[in-house]
């Protein structure tokens, strides 16, 4: 049959419940406001092509998820703004950065439409504190500038402190423009289930979920993933196990890999999620330019045959 | 795992015969050339995406499936130039036709940059002939613009004259510029299976084959329903026989429908293909105005509680 764009009643069930519970079981979420896409890919083109005109930008603190220059580019014609954060202090975000970003945007006559995280972040395996989340809210509400926030590692947190859901953060604040926020979910990297293309856009907008959901026939789940999906998420037991397996294993390797390098000298950010080690490779550096970087890049690619990525 | 974005190569090869096999046996599809997309819309619109910028225009022989103003300009930008075809000779489309529709466009400063035709057609359920084709090829030639075949009902023919795909016209064609012809297929419709999402761009151009590829990860097929299609494609007596019953099956209610419309005085537009009826409805009109055919729409929908499409 064709599908519902809604979805199965089911499958959005589960997928709501499975969001609460990576969410730590704080927060509940709404089946209502799940729109499918086409993978986390798709669903955040479709959010970006949901809120942006061509030219139209959205600040992403830096360094950020490589893809997202394709993902969110390419065929929306939105533009990125990097936000300029520091190893000094661990590449927190600050308000004065985000300030700094979107003044300079506005003197280029460039609309900011919004702000993006990844939150575990991609690529620094690091969390958003509770604090910090309070602050880009509050940044976002002051501006009237949407948060898209994607939290599609989420469940990928493998030792304290916890991941926390801008959903909750939201419900806990007494001024916040909800209609704002909008978050991206997955099950690619929580579940491990990359090729069923499961990708989710959760919006407190009615609007995005309304015109979200019209163009979500781009980007489908397929009805039989989707059966599969929500009989395997409703064993409560298998998932349970499942995500604390997962995280012991992700615990062991992350310990083990940094350990090591340690070992040889080299030191990482300290990190508690997602599938990264964000390293620290200076001292092999023959100078401090971005010449050095790409010349150690090639030696590690071509002779110890790893592709890390530059940064 | 993630997905190569080739597909799984049984995949490729199951659906590269399936496209064979809907061709009449006629022609060879090369695995390699075949593209996933989320859905025939995905692919629609990713083809459009690889061709054109915005503004840009695409010829499309009317009446025309309703749905490709949504899915060939909301998010591409690009947009949609009807070509007028009449019912006094059964909406065929000719060459006259094509350059009117061609030369107004040149003249406004619009850029053509194809043309779209649905075979078998969306929504009259006709087919086009071998000469109606070689002249579109050559009407493609001679202007350097591109030629994008829907083909997504190719198997749903059930009566003579049989189906020709574009893939068997431009192989008998001295010359014709390959690089300019693209088929989009489907198992929504052949194999009524429009809930799997199963999408497929077909090109004969490298460069858009290669841009396509990259850019499927908008709208890849979950990898679970990748592998239950290669099986069930391969099963090469399940398909023949589901075609051959698939085909009968609309032979008997296109026939039963028609004839009793022609008992009450309606008559219908000849087809052999498709799940369309093209009704003519004239006779029951106040006058030939389009605010008499929307009322005669509205008394069907309200009062028969049938939703037909006018046109």
């Amino acid at each position: 049959n064709f599908q519902d764009y809604h979805g199965l009643p089911e499958f959005r069930n589960a997928i709501a419940s499975f969001m609460g519970k990576a969410g730590g079981g704080r927060v509940k979420f709404d089946p209502s406001r799940i729109v499918m896409g086409g993978g986390a890919t798709g669903a955040s083109e479709t959010v970006i092509f949901c809120l942006a005109d061509p030219g139209d930008a959205f600040l992403i603190p830096s360094p950020y998820y490589a893809a997202f220059d394709r993902d969110l580019q390419w065929r929306t014609r939105a533009q990125i703004i990097p936000v300029h954060c520091n190893s000094s202090n661990n590449f927190q975000i600050t308000r004065e950065a985000l300030e700094v970003a979107y003044k300079k945007a506005e003197e280029s006559n460039i609309k900011v439409k919004g702000l993006i995280i990844t939150n575990p972040s991609n690529p620094l395996g690091t969390i958003y504190d509770r604090d910090t989340l309070k602050s880009l809210v509050n940044f976002v509400n002051d501006n009237n500038i949407h948060l898209i926030c994607d939290e599609i590692y989420s469940a990928t947190v493998f030792k304290s402190p916890s991941f926390t859901s801008i959903a909750e953060i939201i419900e806990e604040m007494d001024h916040c423009k909800k209609e704002l926020i909008h978050i991206l979910s997955s099950l690619s990297k929580d579940m491990g289930l990359p090729g069923f293309r499961v990708g989710i856009l959760y919006s407190y907008n009615d609007t995005v979920v309304s015109i979200a959901r019209k163009m979500s026939s781009f980007g489908l789940v397929s009805s039989q993933t989707q059966h599969l999906l929500a009989a395997m998420l409703s064993d409560k037991e298998f998932v349970d196990n499942f995500l604390v397996e997962n995280s012991k294993r992700l615990a062991k390797r992350h310990a083990r890999f940094t350990e090591e390098l340690e070992k040889m000298g080299i030191t990482c950010l300290n990190s508690n999620a997602g599938l990264f080690v964000w390293m620290d490779l200076r001292k092999l550096l023959k100078d401090q330019s971005f010449e050095s970087e790409m010349e150690l890049w090639r030696v590690i690619i071509n002779e110890v045959k790893l592709n890390v990525s530059p940064g």
